[in-house]
């Protein structure tokens, strides 16, 4: 199975890219964690990504904050599916990440989740392996499943609660 | 081969979305293009959504403006990789579209390019199909590889031109 | 007399929508509260929408934040007033909301209140009822009355104060 | 029936809003236009809006650019539903009149539709109205499924087309 | 001496406005303090900016928050000058306030001060009496000069400092 | 008759600038049109403003674009009201004017109109001398009057028009 | 003397950036152009940046639109000083690019001017270069003090003119 | 060797601006810290910006929040470059005083950093006085050997943890 990996930019960000890591435990699918920032390691960034498709991964998930250049520094050295997830820092609410990540020029995509969105970053990912694996497709049409499932059921208590 | 669909709300976004056609065109890969509305059309394009992996398609590709729902609408009944492409219309430059499709809630990824980025969004939808076919990843390639090209044919030219 | 239903996304979403709640039992106009998902239950939202009329609601209120795509999801399905509900979540301080619920396209109107306007919703939809409803158009007027007699009273508080 | 009243708070306004006064016709919904400014003839603004009810109107629509008071002001006087119209002018982008019309305080709703959104406005009324009369809500139920109707056609000819 | 009047819409804006207040105080300037509402007590706020003039007063200042109509509302009933204190609420930061006092329409201005900024919006308001009141612009003047020489002692105590 | 200054960053903004200077011949209040630069004459700004009001000014108007710190450096050296007219330029719809003229620090108000406001800027400097001239207070009544009269008028004219 | 490097993303941007080495030329400061994209061709971009202070250049300007990187991306492999030039493009004004160059995170500043920018990014590399070179030194008080005179000569022309 | 000033507004923006002094003095950087203000003490901070070079300074960092004004204005009265810091403040997350500092007129270039970007602005000053300083450069490249050694070891560690 192809792996996923997932970078950021710093160790700060880990809390909030945890999200995508559990959620990949959680559908079994194999991934990895770097740290490697586009400022500080453009090297190692530059490196990883070149690498990615030949060391098995099928799809690359980055997190930054801010001027959020490291999704697009991954997404320069390779032609897999390079994710991105703004991430909310001190000021600007995510808006300033929101748009260095998903205003990409012509020729360089993207795929630009929900600031502070690591867990749908994952689901993403996971959708983009099960393109040709039917078993994480059977898993996330589960989940999805027992999403719906949820939600009625919270609707369902509402109306006795009353 | 998987076919990649472009989804766009409205007639008028065509001449917009043509440029998602003309890249899938160009690598090879085929599609198809509807027009269904997420709000005057919400079972057509359900229904679409609902049998699309059936259907052999790999990748959805949706373009709207303002309140862009189009893309979580379709989200919302697939599993496959939905891609959303925000269209600017007459006011707030595409903020709205940006945000209406990017900021999904959690569960429910959209896989968000650029505003108004159509043909970015069949390079994202060919890197996707590429996880899983060498063919296109080769294609990938060697556009990558032009548009380097290009870019340092461009940087001779202006050297000479001094 | 018409009922109001009050619909939101998600059972985060109770605390702040029972404004709505409150403000209708105070108005003595019977209401019907649900947690539908545009994405995660679409199905249940589109039938609820669809059948609404029939089942003697008069309007319906949509809270969501984020990408809010219920109003519209709503909207889509039935021609009866939908009053949308913007949600402040945890990034963008509401605009997201706002935007996806107010913006919407030519032909499918959903009628936006402030951000985390619950109660001002539910007066909405009361205001609605009234156009041929008597009894409630004269509790409107009486608690328009009473608002302005407080406004009235803080002033002249204000002034014995000094 | 009920009346529906228009207005605006500028002559220069008027071709903007005839997208309402159109759409009313075509409905067959009696309507009034007036020119009233918020700042101009608040007088003027609010004796219309005090009397709204008792003349037979059923809801108001109300459009205005930049900091646009007027469809509050007349929410001021009147337990109608008023409906706000944001008008874009020359900076801004329309902004500053949504958050004007949109974001009214505790007990005084305003029903905002998009920007620019005059035509929406008018469907927004014709709904509030169809609560109680059937003839209404069977034309929106004809023009809804016209506009289905209409975005079908088009993707099959898009079909065809290619 | 002219007075100048501090108007609030609510009497959650005093603790905010006292501001005003207390600079107005320090100056000598006789005030008065009112909490009228644009929307809850359209007619006490327009019957006191009507009367402003005759009564004495020689600048009215109105605080409001989110879709701010105070200073507007006051403004359409007198040529006296109108200050804007833009109130920052529970969402937008301000920005909604500071839009629906700053972008009035031709003919009727709303001199706007920076959000939350109640002691300039005094200042500005005793600038204006000390167009023709000397006292108060001596007064001005030594605020003035303490202000500046505060920043200066402050300057030489970090000097000291290190 | 106390004069009013209409300042102005650079003679490319005479044009909009011409509308408060036009308002003010209107009003028959002497004035004064210069083009001082914050950044590029700093000195003969700052020498202007310290000498306005022993020369006679009341009030000056300041426009400026992009980061107009025009009105603020003459507020920092004059206790004169200083009304700021934000710009509209090539960017940002002149947000970037209207934030940096409006959001003044503690102490140092400027009376800011709307974006490309000038002709308020002139009406807000005559309500200024009119606190102490009774002259220019009866033209600006004079002018209301005629302004609500001809809304009143296009308002007739609408109606009978139809 | 020290070089300065003007690097442009695109050659479409050549127009825009050309008001930089326009200014440079006036200044006789030796510069040299170049195209190289932090995404099409970072290697390329990457190489610069690492040889240039060897090369001899004193400061790099980089000028890009969208999620504009190219600036970050140089000053990565730099200590160099690098100015930033965020470029409008067809959407949000500048915005994207103006939060993309300027936003950098801890450890790695751009020196980011207005958007569009150009020349004063010219003007900036001059001012760098000027700490240590008294002839640049000595053109740019000149250039200033021109400057200066070109206001005061407009301003004394508005006087005549009346 | 040349000094840097780190120049604030006031003596609340001395916590952040003492990250600047603390990265200075790091880097063993001759500096000097001043509470000027634009608008309070306009004069002594023109003195200061007007004698800076001949003082010895190499650049001069200033930071300010809100209607941002003092880096622009020191920039009017020196040609050596002057780095702004927008500092955020109690509303608008930075935003003001980011655009209020950067979108400088053309002729007067501020080098602006990141929002609350305090620590950058003196890296920025360190990397100026380095084009002429191999002392200062050589530290700088240490320092960045350092922050990249730092990420790697970081990366490392996520390695082994797991």
């Amino acid at each position: 199975m192809k792996k996923v990996a997932v970078i950021m930019g710093s160790d700060s960000d880990l809390p909030l890219m945890q999200g995508a890591l559990d959620m990949l435990g959680k559908l079994n699918i194999p991934c990895e964690a770097h740290i490697y920032s586009a400022h500080r390691t453009p090297d190692a960034a530059a490196d990883f990504a070149r690498n990615a498709r030949a060391e098995g991964f099928g799809a690359i998930i980055a997190g930054a904050g801010k001027a959020a250049h490291l999704a697009g520094a991954l997404a320069a050295r390779t032609t897999l599916p390079v994710i991105g997830v703004p991430i909310k820092s001190s000021t600007l609410d995510g808006l300033d990440a929101l748009l260095s990540t998903v205003q990409m020029p012509s020729g360089m995509p993207v795929a630009t989740v929900a600031i502070d969105g690591a867990a749908n970053a994952a689901l993403l990912a996971a959708q983009i392996l099960a393109v040709s694996d039917d078993t994480i497709a059977q898993k996330l049409e589960e989940l999805r499943a027992r999403q719906t499932e949820a939600v009625l059921l919270k609707d369902r208590a509402l109306q006795e609660q009353k």
